[in-house]
């Protein structure tokens, strides 16, 4: 069978299940979601000895100790996964519910029912247990999911996926519902995103290039996250001792997280008095600065920033700072440079505050709070699939109802046009 | 200039504008759409005069009656792309809207801002008020757009290019708010589509091909409306004198239109006491029918459908008719067959009405009513710019808040995450 055939025939297989699981009452799926923690647990044993064949491979074939701890299953791993399944589990199902329900002078009752988007294809790299996420959310939101995780993880996903279609066969519902490309071939994502019969949507997870390659290559629609090139902006009436405390939790909480402060802009008014204190906070943290020209004036410490400093999303310890004039600056600057992911503005003036929510265009505007808040779970969403930089569909922390659509529903009595 | 330099500059410019119009406030943006209706009514005659020379082109060129119909402006025309202006600045403004506020269990207060997706570009054929049509929607709902008309109606999109720009300016806007390709090179079609970095979404108006066509070659995301294959199933339960009446409405209402009726089910165990009465009607009407075996032994006018029958959008007084043996065969059908624009059920048991909209994977779904009940107008939303039969993002017909998306925004009072 050749690629191509038998990508056709997992989507084909998908199409069919999406109507099987779209249909699907709150309480099957709660029990299929069950049904695979429990087979994930009675499976322990087998999951850890495929992962230790996928490390085993790693190793050999050199992959760095970064990618090896995100390839490793460990028996915490592996619990976390099954609190996963039971977490979405409790989550308020989304499908079927409607809304904005109203009468037309027709005669008609108008309203919308929230739905499944049908068929969602899930492209990830080297940690195994975004095949549980992923899987969960989507069997919860009423999708089938095509799921392509790393070559380096494919024993490990081969066993989850066991687990999967064991819990799936527990609840009566067909193993289809969550399938595994079982092939290394990269052949099998070109299929996967251009089958726009089967597959409804693509959600990529991982590094910047999967994603900027996915973009460029799918005809398929996809919700994606780039990168987060996060901004605070400190305004000249901002309350100093909130944008010290969020400055620093922005950038210094985590570093290696979409959500973290890359970029730090201070209105020109406050710089004086608010630089200085800050800056000797990122000492303490080992915080690299690069500032512009204002900036170096005004700390020692920092390195001049070159214009491509004002698009990095570090990632690590470096922070770069901009001085500006004043708030449309600050809304200018993040409109050029930031990556539409979150940024935010400390200041106690509510008609600038309403300024910056209204015209900065990212996919989480704040104000006097810090950016490691745009998160599915801070958000209440349970968990996130991952978080859009797009602008249609779903922006920001994309949780079950980002998995859904809504479509018209029209309750009658025999009307007809006139 | 190459067209690629100038699609370019079309499309930074519609960037920059792009964040005029997003902050613009209600009045401003109906204070341009009333000055652009006045701009029509004082530019009445050089509308004429550029229409009259595209007329003469399109006839010299040998196009059909039914495009130079479509291309031709008269004073009614006009008169009413001047009242479809002042019908948009009544529709209440869908930007800056703040829904779904919550207090998260961290102290911030988390909600959704209805924002413009950013820049729009519309792709459509021979009729020169869609030029107006969609640039009203777009500035109400705050997008600058880019818009490529029809090569055949240059002169006409050339003159209202001319008075839209002359009421953006009375109202302080700029003319960039509302950009018209002012080449008919193809080319620039293909650097609209491929523009990522410039347009944020593309709506194609026109024909079945030109929409396949921009569908297979965007790397824009497409709100497309393909094509409406719509049903209408009669099930067992239903009341056969409301089944006849939308039958015969969602037929012969309009032939032409996207939401007709194209294909008839009928529950067996009613076929026969529906069916003749129905094809009486249809025979008033000069409609031909098509049926499958059982329907051709039922009806003596009808012909034999074939396999094609059941996948096609006949705009014409043609119609496809199937006896299924129930509910679920109705289902299963719709779902394979139907183009997910628009279908309906009629029956009297309010589980079987409740299985259908569930299952039935269409933009809209009815139960008592005619099909051709979907439309923006129908549906309250004042106008549509399309009626989209894609899955993700806008399902159904597409109004002002189907050009919008929503971001999040948090309040806090200095929160940092622990």
């Amino acid at each position: 069978m050749t690629i191509k055939n038998y990508m056709q025939t997992v989507g084909l297989r998908a199409r069919e299940a999406s109507q099987i699981i779209a249909a699907a009452d709150t309480a099957l799926k709660n029990q299929a979601l069950h049904a695979i923690a429990e087979a994930l647990q009675s499976n322990h044993n087998a999951l850890l000895a495929a992962n230790a064949i996928d490390m085993q491979n790693g190793r050999a074939n050199g992959l760095d100790d970064a990618l090896l701890d995100r390839l490793e299953l460990t028996p915490e791993r592996i619990s976390a996964m099954i609190d996963g399944l039971k977490q979405v589990a409790e989550l308020p199902d989304p499908i079927g519910n409607i809304t904005d329900l109203q009468d037309r002078p027709s005669g008609i009752k108008l309203g919308k029912m929230r739905v499944p988007l049908g068929v969602v294809g899930i492209i990830y790299e080297s940690r195994p247990n975004v095949t549980i996420d992923a899987a969960s959310l989507c069997l919860k939101s009423g999708n089938a999911t095509i799921l392509r995780g790393g070559s380096e993880a494919i024993e490990s996903n081969r066993a989850i996926a066991t687990a999967i279609a064991q819990g799936l066969a527990t609840a009566g519902l067909p193993e289809s519902v969550v399938q595994i490309i079982d092939t290394t071939d990269r052949a099998a994502v070109g299929e996967l995103i251009t089958m726009t019969e089967y597959v409804d949507v693509i959600v990529p997870r991982g590094g910047k290039s999967l994603i900027a390659r996915i973009s460029a290559e799918a005809r398929v629609p996809v919700i994606k996250h780039l990168d987060g090139n996060c901004h605070v902006y400190i305004d000249d009436k901002a309350d100093l001792n909130k944008a010290i405390a969020i400055a620093v939790n922005a950038k210094t909480h985590r570093y290696g997280v979409c959500n973290a402060m890359e970029s730090l802009l201070v209105a020109e008014s406050v710089a004086a008095s608010v630089l200085p204190a800050l800056a000797a906070r990122y000492a303490e943290h080992g915080v690299e600065l690069r500032g512009c020209e204002k900036t170096c004036a005004l700390i020692k410490a920092a390195k001049p920033a070159r214009e491509e400093d004002w698009y990095e999303e570090y990632l690590a310890p470096i922070l770069s700072i901009k001085i500006v004039a004043g708030l449309e600056q600050a809304i200018a600057h993040i409109n050029h440079y930031s990556s539409k992911h979150t940024d935010a503005i400390v200041t106690e003036d509510a008609d600038r505050a309403a300024q910056f929510m209204r015209q900065v265009d990212s996919s989480s505007v704040m104000v006097n709070a810090s950016t490691r808040f745009a998160d599915g779970f801070e958000y209440g969403l349970g968990a996130e699939i991952g978080i859009s930089t797009d602008k249609i569909h779903a922006r920001g922390p994309v949780g079950l109802e980002g998995l859904t659509s809504q479509k018209w529903v029209v309750y009658g009595d025999g009307q007809i046009r006139l």
